[in-house]
């Protein structure tokens, strides 16, 4: 999988990008993330890339020339199998459309600041919206970072047995059931006896109970979802 | 503020915390992040943090005496007014806990890997848990910087009124309503006319209408939510 991203802060990225499930995925050869700078896109010789808004009022807007200079370049050489604005007001992102952007090859990103990108971008080259979730962000980055990472552990290959994606929440439309590890008592606070059973099917009969109740007490619009 | 963050790959944290609003609120002495690598309270000398999980199955779990070694020295220096466990099973994050969680002083931000925390941490040492969305990130990094980074915006003096933070979609339970910046045309693409005609009743009056109607289109339950 190839994933693209369009920023004004492409830096901003370095790090998380570096490490953990999305450094093995990158290595493995498994994605590649490319980041893309906008300023280089800019105008002029201060290479300009917001201006105020028209109407008048607070916040920048992203201008509508150097982002499109910059995606129609870009695909020169790539197809994009959809082209995602990360915005406040886009889709709420849920695990659901993460599998289904997994099977993608090519994604391209645009992250906004300020006040966001101009509305003629998102009506003539973006072909997706999506909203992490309902609070808002200095700019589209960290959004960028968590999509990837969204998608990163969910390639073919990414993820070993010992982190297996199928067993996360929601992928059943449950929450995960309580774990422990070592030592079975702490400051005497102990672990659940079942777990310590080593009764197998008991423990799985006692974790999907767990899950459902979980689920039943925290999220139980998730049990009545179809989606 | 001050905000804690213990996590087992805190210079994952290193690129978003050096970088717009988050490098903006710390310089200007606003906003402390101060990243606490688990490690060094791991134990024995290859400074283990996690283990296998009792009762069997896939995935690591994050060991009880680590965290709680770690959680009780910062507790020696520092009483928080909340200690938040970031996890998929948490309450879903929005503008309105941002809005709250802004207020406070002193905030621990503990970011999971693999499966999870041992339970015994949340329930003895966590006051609050949180999710950043209806999705699994391979760790809970990103989370803590997409909650730094929408807590660090909302602290007063960060935002200038360029980007001031009440015109936010979500602030007013609406998204926002499309920007336009300059060229007033391109490639044919037109800016609304309301915008040039330098009339702000109009204007504002048909951005409330905008932002009713995007609300309306995407995002229906907002309308209806009394949260």
């Amino acid at each position: 999988m190839q994933i693209d991203i369009i920023s004004v802060l492409p830096e901003l990225l370095h790090s998380p990008l570096e490490h953990s499930i999305m450094k093995r995925a990158q290595t493995k050869g498994l994605l590649t993330v490319n980041l893309i700078d906008l300023r280089e896109y800019g105008l002029g010789k201060h290479r300009q890339v917001d201006d105020y808004q028209f109407g008048g009022g607070a916040g920048m807007v992203m201008m509508v020339e150097p982002l499109a200079a910059c995606i129609d370049r870009l695909q020169e050489s790539t197809t994009y199998d959809e082209i995602i604005y990360l915005t406040p007001d886009g889709k709420t992102l849920n695990q659901g459309i993460c599998n289904r952007l997994s099977l993608n090859n090519n994604l391209l990103l645009i992250c906004g600041h300020y006040k966001g990108i101009d509305e003629r971008i998102r009506e003539h080259y973006v072909t997706m919206e999506i909203s992490i979730g309902d609070y808002v962000l200095s700019g589209g980055e960290l959004a960028a970072a968590v999509l990837v990472d969204s998608l990163g552990r969910l390639l073919p290959g990414v993820l070993n047995d010992e982190t297996s994606a199928l067993f996360d929440s929601f992928q059943d439309d449950l929450l995960a059931p309580p774990v422990y590890t070592r030592p079975a008592e702490f400051r005497g606070w102990k672990v659940p006896d079942i777990l310590l059973s080593g009764n197998t099917p008991k423990i799985e009969d006692w974790r999907n109970d767990q899950a459902m109740e979980r689920t039943r007490q925290r999220r139980p619009d998730l049990l009545g979802d179809e989606d």
